[in-house]
């Protein structure tokens, strides 16, 4: 139960990106039963190619705790990480991450590629398709109406 | 030859880490003969888990061209990149990659994993080993000090 009230604020962010025309993704961080970081996605209006929610999550919270190893920390996130957000939670020694969606194109921990599946310095415990449709429904509606 | 070139620029980036004591590993991203973006390693001094040289070199050529995507650049680097590193290149759309040392552990674009195999919706073309024996050396003689 607690999976899914931390990943309606990651949904939050979530809807937020979208309404500043980003694709509607969003993530929190949550420790110790409190959000610590939350981010959207940013990648048009700063044009910038690190702008997933899931890196501006991290960032955040590693200035909050004041080191890059987010120990105690579960991220969550309404898509499945892509390989640079994967490799990014490893890198930052997260030990949980929860997602909603599932991404066919690029997800990276299970779909295309898993990254958690302990090949690397660091595995951590994943947990896919927490409020899935609604997480999935947010994008597919945003690219639907993309098209009109 | 030109490859040696750039991988010497991203080698002194790597040395200008070393002075920091951070990790010696360096990038420059260059495009049309030029250099336009040159980082280190930076975890250590900025408590960041994203600090990596690509990461670094990333965020300032999109910057600098004023998009995601960077188109026309090739980046050079001393060691393999990493995952998030490897799945930030996809992300950035760079459409070349040259790496000097392999690296067993994490290695992205080959190594470990290869996020450059064609999977993705972006597939870079990659170099691996220029200047290796130099750009390995470095990093076997910081850890070697570190160990005193």
């Amino acid at each position: 139960m607690d999976d899914e009230q931390w990943m309606r604020a990651a949904i939050r962010q979530a809807l937020l990106a979208e309404t500043l025309d980003e694709v509607p993704i969003g993530a929190v961080i949550v420790r110790d039963g409190a959000v610590i970081a939350e981010a959207h996605n940013t990648r048009e209006t700063q044009k910038d190619p690190l702008g997933h929610a899931e890196i501006g999550a991290i960032a955040q919270a590693a200035k909050i705790l004041g080191g890059w190893r987010l120990i105690g920390c579960t991220l969550y996130v309404t898509l499945e990480p892509c390989p640079m957000c994967a490799g990014a939670v490893i890198n930052a020694r997260i030990p949980r991450v929860v997602f909603g969606a599932y991404d066919k194109k690029a997800g990276a921990m299970g779909t295309v590629y898993d990254l958690a599946e302990g090949k690397l310095n660091h595995r951590p415990e994943v947990r896919g398709g927490v409020l899935e449709s609604e997480c999935a429904q947010l994008l597919s509606s945003y690219f639907r109406n993309k098209r009109k």
